[in-house]
């Protein structure tokens, strides 16, 4: 393994998601570094996120290849449009890490949002498709980025809902995923459920729109510890 | 409007989630009638449901069709397996009516269980294709057989999403809803977001294996009464 300075690379890290992904990781002690297109907007973002309250380690920034260059886990947190070739460009030093994808493949129109037709099946297995040698890990798609990036609210009521093919990797995540939260992360299954969680999206914008609120997802009836028994 | 005996017909109402939705509306007072292929089947249904702590009301039974001309509100309950075919034979009796579909498209395979390719895009919208008169509403997908039917279960922290098309439709759905499980009903929306709500069933039975539990769907941040303001 390489010798990496960050624990945590968010690709598209000055997007609203990366960032507010970014502000909970750092405050609860993973050294992050801010991945963007531009090496002007990852600083902007890193800058912006080390001044919220509760951040006590430094933010890093870099252009997105060398982000991922600097971290053993990796989140992608970028739209859905162009993902396919950010994702090739990326490959090289994705290969044997950690990949979280947290990435919505949504569509607006007059009657509002709907999930993406996705050829591989979902945005994470178009990942694990394009990377084979990385554990591709879905999660995070439901937190709202504005209630990440608020200091004050508290997010430990949603349960953040993980799936992936690889035990030891998800484990990995849903500890990383407890931390955003301060709640509880969920073993959703395999990797092929991101089909049911990326579009899901769609339905708590709808939801939000109806109600004037952000909402998110709790799982009922699921009472035991997240990381006994976990399994791919 | 015909002259119906009852407030809801049950299709496939002899399968577990037919009798554990008509167990709960007959809780609360509705008048429900299953439906089934068979009379004996649909009669044995309606005497064991009957039977059962709370139900006020007489349960009345009939063949699928039979069922159907006798209430202005139906619910298909019934696997995915044949669902076209079904609804087609019985599309005469649902044209003006309100047809709540609870269908889930879900395949099994050694990977778990996962969402099927439907055509239309999901159960819901076939049935609406097929029955252009009807207004057709997705609801209680996500609700376990099993804890309805058992007495004891309180199923009110769970919440029931509903979507469709129709508002005032939608609207009296919701009512049903809340009256199934004492809890919230909450408008996700349009109609085509049966196609997250359906499959999303394969993620709580793959969470359900994992941690050994009947797992359900709340929402967080959804605060304001579900029927006030809500558009289809």
């Amino acid at each position: 393994m390489a010798y990496t300075d960050f624990d945590i690379a968010i690709v598209g890290g000055s997007g609203p998601q990366g960032k507010g992904l970014a502000y909970r990781l750092a405050r609860a002690g993973y050294r992050v570094v801010l991945g963007s297109r531009g090496a002007g907007r990852a600083l902007e973002a890193a800058t912006e996120i080390s001044q919220l309250p509760g951040v006590l380690t430094q933010i890093g920034s870099a252009v997105n290849e060398e982000a991922v260059a600097r971290a053993q886990t990796v989140l992608l947190a970028v739209p859905y449009e162009g993902h396919d070739e950010l994702v090739r460009s990326l490959a090289g030093n994705l290969e044997g890490k950690t990949v979280i994808s947290c990435v919505n493949p949504l569509g607006f129109d007059k009657q509002g949002p709907f999930g993406l037709d996705v050829a591989a099946g979902s945005a994470a297995e178009e990942a694990a498709g394009l990377v084979p040698g990385a554990d591709v890990v879905g999660a995070f798609h439901h937190l709202s980025a504005p209630l990440l990036l608020d200091p004050e609210a508290d997010l430990s009521h949603e349960d953040v809902l993980v799936c992936g093919d690889d035990a030891s990797a998800k484990d990995r995540v849903m500890i990383l995923a407890a931390a955003v939260t301060g709640g509880r992360a969920v073993d959703a299954g395999r990797l092929r459920l991101a089909r049911q969680l990326e579009p899901l999206t769609a339905l708590l914008i709808s939801v939000n729109k109806r109600y004037k609120t952000r909402s998110g997802i709790a799982l009922t009836g699921v009472r035991q510890p997240a990381l006994e028994g976990s399994a791919a």
